[in-house]
């Protein structure tokens, strides 16, 4: 018993995450209540309530629980073979694939995380821990010998970073903004990073954590 | 007289969108209020509904503003002589200069563009003039011999606004993002794609403008 009940837990939490990551894709984080959580996840706000205190609770939830699958999925990437084909792979989930819900939730926990501290430090947390698995895979990679090592990594990873937050903010402006047709060329400025060259050059003193 | 009422209403109206822009880049879009404007301005309903029907209206003003500065600035590039120096010059404007406002302004219209066909329309103006002037100033760089011609200018383009805009994510995430140190790295990758090469030839059936 208690084991079905752990899992039916688990469950319920599932669908207020969901509900809650329609809600505020559609409506926005401030335009949504937890009212209309519990209605789109169809239980009362005394249940709701048991599972999360607020509405950053919810969010905060939804980014772990995404921080733990990007985490599975950078981590398994770190140790393919192909690094060019693994990366490519991770950048067409990320940047095509990826649901137009979740870049909504995205841009309003940007606009979000100017003013709120909790969002903002489940943001900075979240991309602390992709800039250091980034890295880490790019090293991987390097001693691999698929990569040149004499590059500075963290800040190819600054540049990978800043493109697909820009993908993700195209995406949210034009609603016909094609990331497949973006895809070949962002690739193409990985590989000229990993080229390295000029600012791309491994710092002699300092610089790069590897 | 009626010159000097020209120009008072032109201040007020000046005074409305400084206003605005400050009451939304710190509250929100949505909560921001015409009389959180009034308030900050320093003006009553009445009057401030003389100038501006609605938030939209008063938000399409700042981008007409912002679009007629931008486009002066851009224009004025396009005829300067070292295409290199002009673009940094541009670059470091627009990304380390424009203040936290302006920041924060523009990552409130980009969530509200998802659901506020107004907004979004303004939004998708403003980013088609700017590509066209970057278009345009990359062919003149081109025929002057600044820069190779064989190379696909809107792809370019569609990379420059995409590190443009992730940087601007960047900035409204990260309270201690250090846009000064990205500058190099955002010029470096600019010169590469300049340089050609795969996703970044020019195509030899359509494709790019020139």
């Amino acid at each position: 018993m208690p084991r079905v009940s752990t899992a039916f837990k688990e469950d319920r939490r599932t669908e207020i995450l969901e509900a809650a990551r329609r809600c505020v894709a559609r409506s926005g984080f401030h335009q949504t209540s937890m009212q209309d959580i519990c209605t789109e996840a169809g239980m009362s706000p005394g249940n709701l309530y048991r599972y999360f205190p607020s509405k950053e609770a919810i969010i905060a939830a939804i980014a772990e629980r995404d921080r733990a699958e990007v985490g599975a999925e950078l981590g398994a990437a770190q140790s393919a073979d192909d690094f060019f084909a693994t990366f490519e792979a991770l950048a067409r989930h990320h940047l095509v694939e990826r649901n137009a819900d979740d870049v909504g939730l995205c841009t309003e926990m940007v606009a979000e995380s100017r003013r709120n501290p909790a969002i903002a430090k489940t943001m900075q947390d979240f991309d602390k821990e992709v800039r250091a698995h980034l890295v880490a895979m790019l090293q991987a990679a390097a001693q691999r010998g698929d990569i040149r090592a004499d590059v500075d990594f963290d800040a190819v990873v600054t540049m990978l970073m800043i493109m697909a937050d820009g993908v993700w903010w195209r995406r949210a402006v034009e609603p016909n903004f094609n990331a497949e047709e973006v895809l070949p060329l962002f690739m193409e400025l990985t590989q000229k990073m990993l080229m390295g060259g000029g600012a791309f050059d491994k710092k002699k003193t300092g610089g790069s954590q590897s």
